[in-house]
């Protein structure tokens, strides 16, 4: 067990009081120029730490902000804490981390730690369990404590806070007509993740953009992504496909590989676009044209508001921004 | 700004002592029950939240683990993050973490923040600058401190405590052997990261088990991984190569695209394996035959070790557990 040294066992240790300590470690002039340095020297000889909490409160600032993710093994989540590490530094910020791991209880103990005086602030993206559920109890303390919290991808529209979002709509709308300029003409629309508010409004967009088009939507929904070699493979042998979109990189390149196996070239017979612009897009083969949300952008963006908001330099009002995709053009897709 | 009430402000607002005030939220039967109850009430129209750390210092334990690693895109730190949460999480504790980004300031404040009092222990691999500058002033202060610490992946011979490794050395040995069982007689180690000790410890491995089985060492370094194509064409040109070990997935992937280039089909003509069994390996096309470092494990005996360590379960010398490395096969090499 770690032994920490506290005002008290100092004060024990003078034979004076804790305030005593406290002013003494604070230069205060009110204590002695001989008791302050016998006090310092016991502090010193018991490897004494000032609370940095303690401290904070008195100057109500803690330079700190927390930020929560729902999971560590998604890339998206490491480049937004990449982009938020990388502001919060230039700004002279520290960031701690806590992992929600989609589970709202996880997700409260987290603002609660924070709440409890240990953060300036909070950057988050809320948990699939508190999507689901509806109760949103953890976030109105953080309200009701005037805690600065910016949501950012996944936001609750029910809570006021500044939020910063991706056009997922748009992005899936851009990439059809993207793949309509290079002449597809029969556009498949890959799913592993329609459970989502985020899938959600990638179909949206695709079936916006092909009605457009006059094209039919051609949707294919998989639970799970060992689902979708077989699931394509039925399509190849009954239809004629010529450019897929995939709801993200993974299933991506798992449709460049069934197309493989079932002896379609790509971008020669098919193109394929993938959203999110990871190491699995650019390791693929041949490699992926993507929908990029400039995940660390997002980290960026998300810091600087909140970062704004604590220094005061924000009106009352909250933030909403929404992050443009765009299209980065790799090997999966035709050059014409 | 937050505007966090402290102790003091409710011992103003209630016009008593904050020691008053402290022994109220307590339930110390030294204060009157009405004056108890007014004390509470006041604290919750304040929306007062007791301090953390404070009471942590009574118990002396904050069922809180701190972790720093020194890259937040890097796969392989993001599954040890994944392990050490799913056994702190099981054994009762949270966790907070800090990124030191490679740099030796960055892990100190780190180091600091925790050491004052805001977690029970730390788990943590150590910054490139730091294993560079053997400058460790931050870690003798905290074992100054007594705080326990569990160093992983990348640790410190001249630093006393608990500590997990992987053996690279081994599982570059065994890589070889088992090319060798395939049939390889010709094979190249590819190593983009030749400048630090785990690339070094692979090299070593590759260099011994070749010697065994009388092969000379076919060493290809690069500085980037933009030079392997190039690199490998040259080799494929000159070199009758049948089997690659490169020291990370990112060069086993795009050695098999440099090779697709030179017409060269694997597994047939070439086999490919790489280190780290990551998403890239998975994806990647063919399917990549890996050595695996078992990162989720490495973080949940890593949590284990603190923790026992925490809870006194320990004896005195330091634990060093070495964790063997195993090859997951794909379709990347040859199946006989």
């Amino acid at each position: 067990m770690p032994s920490k040294t506290t005002l008290k066992d100092l004060a024990n240790l003078a034979g004076v009081s804790v305030s005593t300590v406290s002013k003494a470690l604070n230069d205060s002039p009110e204590i002695g120029a001989r008791t302050r340095q016998r006090i310092k020297d016991i502090a010193e000889s018991c490897n004494y730490v000032p609370n940095n909490i303690a401290r904070s409160l008195k100057s109500r600032s803690t330079k700190t902000i927390g930020v929560i993710i729902p999971a560590i093994l998604i890339e998206f989540f490491n480049k937004v804490l990449y982009g938020i590490e990388q502001e919060a530094t230039e700004r002279g910020y520290k960031i701690v981390i806590c992992l929600s791991n989609e589970s709202s209880r996880k997700e409260a103990e987290s603002i609660n730690t924070f709440i409890n005086g240990s953060v300036d602030g909070v950057i988050l993206s809320v948990a699939e369990e508190t999507q689901k559920s509806k109760v949103y109890d953890h976030f109105e303390k953080s309200a009701k404590h005037n805690m600065p919290m910016v949501m950012f991808d996944r936001v609750l529209d029910d809570i006021t806070c500044d939020k910063v979002t991706v056009d997922d709509f748009e992005g899936a709308f851009n990439a059809v007509k993207f793949l309509s300029d290079l002449g597809s003409k029969n556009i498949l629309f890959l799913n592993p993740i329609s459970n989502t508010s985020v899938g959600q409004h990638r179909e949206d967009g695709y079936v916006k953009a092909v009605s457009g088009l006059n094209q039919e939507p051609n949707i294919v929904n998989v639970s799970h992504y060992t689902e979708i070699e077989k699931a394509l493979s039925t399509v190849f042998n009954n239809q004629k496909i010529d450019a897929i979109l995939a709801a993200d990189e993974y299933s991506a390149a798992l449709a460049q590989n069934a197309a493989r196996l079932n002896n379609l070239k790509i971008p020669q017979d098919l193109s394929v676009i993938g959203f999110t612009n990871g190491m699995v897009a650019e390791y693929a083969n041949p490699s992926l044209t993507v929908v990029s949300q400039h995940a660390e952008n997002i980290g960026k963006i998300a810091a600087g508001i909140l970062l704004d908001r604590i220094e005061g330099k924000l009106r009352a009002e909250p933030v909403n921004k929404v992050v443009k995709t765009k299209i980065v053009e790799r090997n999966s897709t035709k050059n014409i």
